[in-house]
């Protein structure tokens, strides 16, 4: 495609607003494979921006927002979803025409919105996007250039998002060796509110549960590897769970009543000790996820 | 204690009555440390015993009880609890009175009322039990004698538990490296229907509320590590959970409503966009997860 590498080549700078895990991998991977002259870091802790630059993750920072945009080609926001309509709203005034504005937030409906809401209509060159990929760890130390290797990364483009910006934001993240998916964002917060945030919300929810019931003694010595794999996903960090809950509200109240109304099945069926509904429920269960999910 | 050395010393044949991985991994176990002079096997299935026998899990196998349980002085029950009343029941017209009784049942309260159904009362030398081992892969031919060493063991005594038995029995979990200890039935049944049937449960329910989804379409295809760690347990062997789920009822019940509570209020939390209490919530779980468990 003559539109993409003729973009592609022209790609100067690069600003990532938000160097930790998710915006650090970005930057790390387009330095790593020659994608960009430069590589810009923005954020407001100048220890985080130093130790980014050593870490070779970026080549240079600015904690002046004008500064680490201005000319920019691209500019990726890698910030928790509550921050997404500040950060634009800070940095609209220095933005050029030309500048590709894409993101890696967990939902997709509240960040497209509040690019509305600050520039009035949505930005041609605006490309949602949301890397499915993480790690336990967090931060710029933990950043890899590989972390989006055979990882999916879902754009969701809006009616307005060029066809030329798309194809940009696509290509780096094939570059990194992530697959590109595209998909509408009602659909991806959707699905994500079912396979991702529902679970999350529920292992925070057992955990806080049983550290609640004291009648229970020290009962987290007598968890085992279930336990800990279940509820693994509960040492996730407070603040983005908080805010994909807040900001991906919809969806996620949706699935949480659909699940609900599941458990509340599930509870008549255990206390009528109904054994043939209880077997066929969980030797449905084993074998979709035998089937379609590979252990690692 | 010179009561259990004495017993120890005496132990010359124990059964297992169902020679799977956990029965299996006890019977290698005890084998190998040298704790009994012969090791028999009992099951319904020929080629599994076999197999046992060749792994040198077990030194013997008989398809009939009452030549497998004759003269033994211990009987390891290692089957479903759905299977523990009538295995008694079988296995009652061939023990002696000196023959210890344990079993490695998940929940206790069951087999404590299946026992007294069978004899009439108690028998004072049966000593309910519960090893907290498993793995992903079950059946005899993944048994290993380490599979307890650092394992918890709960041994929950009755009332007419003899002293000798459950120092005999404990001597032998304790020689396999095993942590034993010691609670009252209704109480481990609690503890586990929190900590253990309960997460199990609420997997199975998510992967069938996916599953019957359609609208969501190839839903699995977008899930990621934290959904393949939560619903792991979900791939756990139906028939073991459905009896579970029935033998557990009572405290399964209890645990199931209380959790259905928690995910109300949650859903309320979400569907106000209440930031600073789902903030809360979270920290508080993971706060008390990165402090109790420990991630491998």
């Amino acid at each position: 495609m003559n539109v993409e590498l003729t973009t592609i080549n022209k790609l100067k700078k690069i600003t990532i607003i938000g160097v930790g895990l998710i915006g650090g991998s970005f930057a790390k991977g387009v330095k790593l494979a020659g994608l960009v002259e430069e590589v810009v870091g923005f954020g407001k802790n100048t220890k985080n921006l130093e130790l980014a630059v050593n870490l070779g993750v970026i080549d240079s920072f600015s904690t002046d927002i004008g500064h680490a945009v201005k000319d920019s080609d691209l500019v990726f926001l890698a910030v928790p979803l509550g921050a997404m309509k500040s950060v634009l709203l800070d940095m609209k005034p220095y933005l050029s025409e030309q500048t590709i504005i894409t993101d890696g937030g967990s939902a997709k409906s509240s960040v497209i919105l509040s690019a509305q809401e600050v520039f009035g209509e949505l930005p041609k060159h605006f490309v949602p996007g949301h890397p499915i990929a993480g790690k336990e760890k967090s931060g710029v130390a933990a950043a890899e250039a590989n972390l989006y290797i055979d990882h999916r990364v879902i754009l969701t483009p809006t009616v307005n998002t060029s066809q030329m910006s798309l194809e940009t934001v696509k290509h780096l993240w094939t570059s990194l060796g992530a697959n590109v998916e595209i998909m509408n964002a009602q659909q991806h917060d959707e699905i994500f509110a079912a396979t991702s945030h529902l679970p999350h919300l529920l292992a925070y929810s057992l955990v806080d549960m049983l550290n609640e019931h004291e009648e229970l003694g020290d009962v987290f010595k007598y968890t085992a590897g279930g336990f800990r794999d279940f509820t693994r996903i509960a040492s996730s960090d407070a603040v983005m769970w908080r805010d994909i809950a807040v900001y991906n509200s919809d969806a996620i109240t949706k699935w949480l009543k659909n699940y609900g109304n599941a458990i509340d099945e599930l509870t008549k069926l255990v206390e009528h000790k109904d054994a043939e509904a209880l077997y066929r429920l969980f030797d449905d269960a084993k074998n979709a996820r035998d089937k379609h999910i590979v252990n690692k």
